[in-house]
């Protein structure tokens, strides 16, 4: 029996979380999920919007700071999914944002010299109008990986449109075929890469 | 005689001002300012992390937005200067969130098709322990460039120590010799530049 | 009577010219001269890959390099314009190799303290036939900016097609409007900017 | 008993290799496959400025291309490191070269869509005077991963200088304990990786 995967996806949308109207970033998360589901992974979204979280680079920077809480679903997610919207064609304050809280891991090494993070996989989901994803994933996975995790063969999915465009993801009437295919490629070497890893751990590292 | 040359300088520090206790963004700031003044320009130094700015892309998110009172400074000051500390080898989420609610400047163009932002100059400080400063530069004056600012040769002054460094800016005993030149480059060609496009505008754009 | 302002566009196409067929990057560029003639700034297209333009960062690499024929042209251009096709997101590799042959202007400072670049102007097209273009921007701006290069405001131009698009810009029957807009209010931006700095150059710089 | 794995390092450093006289991008990589020999890996370091590699996406781009016999070492190999000096910041144009060379990926999915690369484990090793290694870390594993490549956590290391340092990687008397053990946690990662996705192949993409 395959084990269980959890997925944490957090959900950077500058807005917050609207339950009349939906939004380009959570439809993609959206189905993210579903892909998910077929590959025997399962988990939820959180959007970042809807909590207090204060800058600061330390695990709970105190006044109210929601943090903590967020913290404690990433500790027990087998893989983090960012689901960031693109502005200025780079992702959002609210994704930089979690991944300074994130940079605690640095001095959270265990005796095995592992971060937080060892044995975590991360994924990315992209949309805007028109152009930066790709920026976008290599701003996410640079600070990812410095922070420990492992990432998939294609590991992110992403929708933009055409130059200058003005339609929103949300406003399609159906999922472009090679969206829906990216999304469930990410979702199954993830889910796989995640198994692999929850079932051979990655060694201890050279003591400093 | 010169034209008086206004300058605001966003400290995008992800901590709250101390009167107690200096920083090494607001460091190198106030050296800009120093070098700035003796160009004939001066403003001010804001701290971004003191300010209630909230997430979004108008120019009230309200709830207790300040940002409307960020806002009248950039429309007043000729040269816009981000501070920014490096995380994760990025600009801070601060610096970011700054740009986005700049955003909405793409919406704002008057009878000759200019941006608020035309004939200003911006320009770049960075301050991290080690790497990360040609990345920010890439992300703030791109952000910035999109959004009609000019940039001036060398817009730009830094410093980082060597890789995996733990010394901070602040504790240097004296500012480098490098350090101190860009800084001085930095206001002098910003300065010039923000006067000559206050003397001789950018003509009116192509109509749509 | 307005200066004649001299541009210089560096095609960096990985293929080598074909004057049986024509290349969406070459489309662009040729939109952006008829745009820059139209503010009286006039110039040529130079195709790097029909150079030969060794790796390295002299200004001469020996063994049939050609570089210093090109160097002499970007010495008498008032601005600068690279035209880039998107791989991977990113600049292509001929880009890359024509910023690193200038890199040798930070060691070419005048009396004044002045890289041959002082002045000068940069400007950016780039085509691709999805995503990419804001990384392009931030990389090869971020670079001509540490070069000595001004940077106009709204300083490039772009086509990019929706999310894993094949449509080339070379096939689309006519040019976007908000392509045109944009390749038009970068050259009369730019040319304006090379025209100021032409007549008030930047003062010398505090010795080192 | 352990499979051996096999690594292929390309040095993308701008000049052609020189017996009498060792570089720092070299220093770096031999370091590297000390730590990979640990491990239980091997493999050779490939200088690619020795070899013609033409601009282009295809496989061979004919008129003395020599990528052919590169290609054939990428196919073989179970990790690959791409070794980059930093020059403005950014990777070099040949590891941008090499880069695109791989772009013919994208249309050589297998019959379970995956692409050569999957299976493969990518690292980088940057070494620049100061500044620059965050950014070619992104640049180069977005594109990698883009390609199908999979990313072990902390998979690069790296030597920079402080700010606008002068000195080289190779005149250290000694390697930085914090360098070795980057360089050995990055070997240590990347192996035992490349043992799980041979061990337990990712499973086949859903169809198009």
């Amino acid at each position: 029996m395959k084990a269980k995967i959890k997925i944490l996806a957090f959900n950077c949308s500058l807005k917050k979380s609207d339950p009349e109207k939906n939004s380009s970033t959570r439809r993609l998360l959206e189905e993210c999920l579903v892909a998910f589901a077929e590959e025997g992974a399962a988990g939820e979204i959180v959007h970042v919007a809807d909590y207090r979280v204060e800058p600061g680079v330390t695990n709970d920077e105190g006044s109210g700071d929601q943090w903590p809480e967020l913290r404690q679903k990433v500790d027990s997610a087998d893989i983090l999914l960012i689901g960031t919207p693109i502005w200025l064609g780079q992702p959002s304050s609210l994704a930089k944002r979690v991944l300074e809280r994130l940079d605690i891991f640095l001095e959270e090494k265990n005796e095995k010299g592992h971060m937080p993070s060892y044995g975590k996989v991360a994924t990315l989901a992209v949309v805007g109008n028109e152009d930066g994803a790709h920026y976008c994933t290599a701003a996410v996975f640079q600070a990812l990986n410095d922070l420990g995790f492992t990432i998939p063969p294609n590991g992110m999915t992403y929708w933009v449109g055409e130059v200058m465009g003005s339609v929103d993801y949300i406003h399609l009437s159906k999922t472009p075929k090679v969206v829906a295919q990216m999304t469930k490629s990410m979702a199954r070497t993830s889910t796989h890469l995640a198994r692999l890893l929850r079932s051979r751990p990655f060694p201890p590292l050279p003591p400093d």
